[in-house]
């Protein structure tokens, strides 16, 4: 994997670049949407393809472990052709799933032990197994295995975690020495920057995951319920330490605030489940602010979803139709509104480079954070 | 609306023909989708024109009648308009639907009081306020309200039943003729006969119908359990009573077995739920049989799912990718499996209609039921 930094923002952090993998180029920033086990939900690889047509996508490695389980995944010759996606794939490390689990997971120095959501059954996750996990299930870049702290967390806790956290690396750097590719072509990867919300363990962390030389960085432990600001504030520390050359990925971020926010701050990578999650819940993210497409005023609106028609869904449909859809609970509403949510976060990022390369991202951004503010 | 008949088979009763509505023209055989409410099921209206291509599509009163409502279609200018299909729609009129409410609804001659499946609100259907109703939506062709008897019927009740549902298209008749066209395009009506499973009153019913001079016919009360072959009888005798130079839709059938038979008695148009259902459930329709995509057997079967490749899903998914999908309850499988269903429903009537025109007709449709028998 190669990244080449393109252009700076003069008025930001903001940086234009190109990662660069085995399927193929990703233009940053850029956002990644979440493929959990294997499908981006409701939505078909050519539609991803050809309507949203993101660079990469991103699948999960807890959810791929339990299914469809490893053995399918590796007679398949990976996720790629499991799934029928020739463009690059992130996963994730299952890091962040686990700590999901909360009361049904067991964290040690060793690693974690956790009862399966689906059936009860307990696994185990080292940092050296999901490196031979990841190395099955095929991805372009890969993910440390780390631990996810929560929020609010104690100092204490987050400082031990942390320091866990980069033991955890050093055992994932030494193990996947020892793994080859399975499948012919490579797989980057990178390491994660935790320290909750404490700017001295942001720092030490940081330092130590550049330390690693890695070909790519992430930044871990956000998005957990914090206040933005907070958010912002860890983003900026961490950004001012992590290397230059490489790209940056903020995980599980965001809305389409937070995006903007974080590149300004020099983040060049971006996943979330928001604009797939929320579109099933009928909110709509538009360049003029939210749309709850189930509020009886859409019953009768026969304007176009969004007269700027990012995607096809946004002028072959009504308002008014989408919100029956959702009313009936009609499958299709989902689709079409997790569509349009994925459109616009594509085409939100685009933009943010272009005005990156053009020059005004700043204030282009501060225009678009004040429209996306408004509910519609 | 117009129907040409363009040629019959020589060794049966099957017929090719063409209906020309304002909407476009149909070529029979034809199987219409069903979309209950302004969407078939998990499939985006272009994927449906594009990739599985049908000439007419099916909407249910009933379900339209109760969501969006009629002034919200009456408003978007009609059911077409609405969901954005400017294609052929028939209705049916709700007669079907009511019928299957069993414990909530009360028949009278006078009509149907209902309790809304919904909100478990009191409605009322009467033939005549069914006439308004699909006048409002707006469908190419619009159904009688006729009451659909359950299997097996008593036959006094089968004998009174059906005389009832004569009276009711006597009065979907002249109330019809007060009822000028909504939308600028014309509706054509078409009565049903009834007559349970008793070749006496399917013959009464069949001549009934066949009386009123209709543009085109229907089949009703049967696909309601009874065994195959006492519906193909009862086909057989209505087909050779209702007039040759007029379309006969059988409706509710079926299998694509039950399909080729009725196309063989001389049936022109079909609907069923049955390729999107059953679609829905794993169930998968193939020229050479049916595959339950849930077997543990296609778990690392990655040979496509139909080397036929009628549509896209077919060649750019694999069995084992699809069976994925159903295990772990992802609405993509759902969704391939329709596409899969419908397209192959499709190519059925297609490639029926050519055989017709080809004169070889009787001997591939005896080829295809021994092979559409089988259980992969």
């Amino acid at each position: 994997m190669k990244f080449d930094l393109v252009t700076k923002d003069p008025a930001s952090k903001a940086r234009a670049g190109v990662v660069t993998t085995d399927h193929g180029a990703i233009q940053t920033p850029i956002f990644m949407p979440v493929g959990t086990v294997g499908t981006v939900k409701g939505v078909h690889q050519r539609e991803l393809k050809q309507e949203i047509n993101p660079d990469i996508i991103l699948g999960n490695t807890y959810h791929l472990y339990l299914r469809p389980q490893l053995d399918v995944l590796e007679q398949a010759g990976g996720l790629h052709k499991f799934m029928n996606w020739d463009r690059p794939i992130l996963t994730d490390s299952g890091g962040y799933q686990v700590y999901s689990l909360s009361a049904n997971r067991k964290i040690k120095e060793e690693g974690v032990k956790f009862k399966s959501h689906i059936d009860g059954s307990y696994h185990f996750f080292s940092p050296e197994s999901v490196m031979e996990i990841q190395r099955t299930i095929g991805a372009d870049i890969i993910m440390a295995f780390d631990e996810c702290t929560p929020y609010p967390c104690d100092y204490r806790y987050a400082k031990r975690s942390m320091h866990m956290t980069h033991r955890w690396l050093d055992r994932c750097i030494s193990h996947l020495d020892k793994l080859p590719y399975k499948y012919g072509y490579s797989q980057a990867f990178f390491p994660i920057v935790q320290g909750s919300t404490y700017t001295d363990l942001r720092k030490e962390s940081a330092e130590y995951i550049a330390n690693a030389g890695a070909v790519g960085n992430a930044i871990g432990g956000l998005s957990v319920g914090e206040p933005a600001e907070e958010m912002y504030a860890m983003t900026d520390v961490v950004c001012s330490i992590l290397p230059e050359d490489k790209p940056r990925y903020l995980m599980g971020v965001g809305t389409p605030i937070n995006i903007l926010e974080n590149i300004a701050l020099g983040v060049d990578m971006f996943d979330c489940v928001m604009p797939t999650r929320n579109a099933r819940n009928g909110m709509l993210f538009t360049a003029n602010g939210t749309i709850n497409i189930k509020n009886k005023k859409w019953e009768a609106d026969f304007s176009p979803i969004d007269e700027m028609g990012i995607t096809f869904v946004d002028t072959e449909y009504s308002k008014a139709y989408l919100r029956h859809l959702f009313a009936a609970n009609e499958f299709l509403g989902k689709q079409i509104a997790t569509i349009h949510n994925l459109g616009f976060y594509m085409w939100l990022v685009r933009q943010a480079r272009e005005h990156i390369i053009a020059g005004d991202f700043y204030a282009w951004k501060e225009k678009m954070v004040k429209q996306m503010s408004q509910r519609l």
